[in-house]
């Protein structure tokens, strides 16, 4: 360091990003425009988070993660613990309780000119923020307006959902559409028109007394799974299959499933009353319930402060 | 400036790029990993380049990128002109004669944690590298072996291809496929199954004495376009239209075209000769007149050095 320069503790507040083999204010976590993981979104990431310095089945993240680096054929600089412990690490140094926890490994860029993804170094790096939500507790309570998108998702024949992705125009492009038809939510549908996800989170529709959530073309969401998990100790009929339009547009509950929220209730599509119109009830347990199991040992671990 | 630090003029040998309103080394061109151009691939972009110090069709690559940035409802700080300045900038700061000049206009971030995409504040970059080439001149001597991918291309439907985006996974995986086909070159078919592009090419094959480049489902890139036009001039029938998968297997040439290197000759593909295993004598001849295209005015202009 040059002489006269003073040396002040990194603020890590606001966020804290492990990048490059150190730890950096999230300010600064900053990826060459020429990886392609941003030239060619040749990239896979997961999302855990932290609440009430808890992590909630951070396992469970920790493995799909660890599959999509491998789908991608890409490599980690290290093993499974290093990875958790590293995440772990960044959350601490925020000294946030509630916290959102990513994880990417990109292709970064290969040697010499080459265009050979196989002789890429792959990049990997992780941050916690501050706990991000997709509705305000307020939004929460009352429901959300969804829209059923005009745009088709990707295909999974063209990119596997399974690997979490940033291919996310489609995704984009149907957002604008749903806040012109005052709606703040979106899902898309398959090219055979069937319902698939929306940006960031899975969907269940409630019909006939089952719930389904759509199986193909969709990210196996780790909340979908536990939304499922939580069905069956209440004993409520659920499962991933085909969900078409029609039984969507005619669903009794509509929730989304998101790291970046939980369990949301959908109270209206395309400016119709889902239901009643207010939050269901089967909806409204599986939240309370979704939440009580973020103190519970047996889905949640308490962050190991050093 | 810290006391004690000595100041030293930027190197921009290996690149010059403009970000948030500087000029700075390739090096030091860095995106925050929370833009949604990185976590949402949320941007388009552009790639035009310059040759022995003159620009080339540099008009046709500023419009589509503009007309990319509308259709993706962004907005750039500045006008065509100041984005044409800039351009010029950045390779005259690198002081090459040979260049790969990129502009990319990002989504940027909402404020507030906000998640609609009108309130993001866009952002936009560009950078000149020394020129990039998709295959060396050996390469492009002898020509290349092309595998037909097995991944179907991202359907129009879902992401719009003209407007030139980072959506490339399916054309990553599509590489490795190649690569392990002994082939270094890959085009990958729509859902029709159709030939599509590649990663970072259109496709040209003449069959029966005309030539076809595919219309759907691709970027509509300015290199096609310039073999159009130059066939023309040649007398040589060519159009944009719908490429069979026999007609492709069955074509007595193929060439690719990109700025990344103009016109390239397919000799092989999936390890069967294409023609009698030797560039075709029209590839050899459009090739020849692209480069010829580069010194002249009415195709190219000089690099305003300041």
């Amino acid at each position: 360091m040059a002489t006269g320069q003073t040396t002040t503790a990194p603020d890590f507040s606001n966020g804290a990003a492990y990048m490059n083999g150190e730890y950096v204010p999230i300010a600064d976590a900053k990826i060459s425009i020429l990886d392609w993981g941003m030239i060619r979104s040749d990239c896979t990431y997961d999302v855990a988070h932290v609440w009430k310095g808890r992590f909630f089945r951070l396992e469970k993240h920790l493995d799909r993660f660890l599959k999509g680096v491998a789908k991608l054929r890409m490599q980690l600089p290290f093993d499974k613990d290093e990875l958790e412990k590293t995440l772990h690490k960044c959350v601490t140094l925020t000294g946030l309780d509630d916290a959102y926890v990513s994880m990417t490994c990109t292709r970064g860029r290969p040697t010499g000119g080459v265009r050979d993804p196989r002789l890429a170094k792959n990049n990997f790096y992780c941050f916690a923020i501050p706990f991000v939500w997709l509705a305000n507790q307020e939004q929460q309570e009352r429901g959300l307006h969804m829209h059923v998108s005009s745009i088709p998702r990707i295909p999974p024949e063209s990119v596997d959902p399974t690997v979490k992705n940033y291919h996310w125009l489609d995704m984009e492009m149907s957002l604008f559409e749903a806040y012109e038809n005052d709606a703040n939510f979106v899902v898309l549908k398959d090219m055979e028109g069937n319902i698939t996800e929306g940006p960031g989170y899975n969907v269940f529709a409630l019909h006939g007394g089952k719930w389904t959530t759509p199986t193909r073309g969709v990210l196996e969401g780790i909340t979908r799974q536990t939304v499922l998990d939580l069905c069956r100790e209440l004993n409520v009929t659920a499962e991933a299959g085909t969900l078409t339009e029609a039984a969507f547009r005619g669903a009794d509950e509509i929730l989304v499933t998101s790291t970046a929220g939980g369990v949301i209730p959908i109270v209206k599509l395309d400016g119709k009353n889902v239901g009643d119109g207010t939050p269901g009830p089967v909806t409204t347990r599986l939240r309370q319930l979704y939440w009580k199991k973020h103190s519970d040992p047996a889905w949640s671990a308490p962050l190991r402060r050093e």
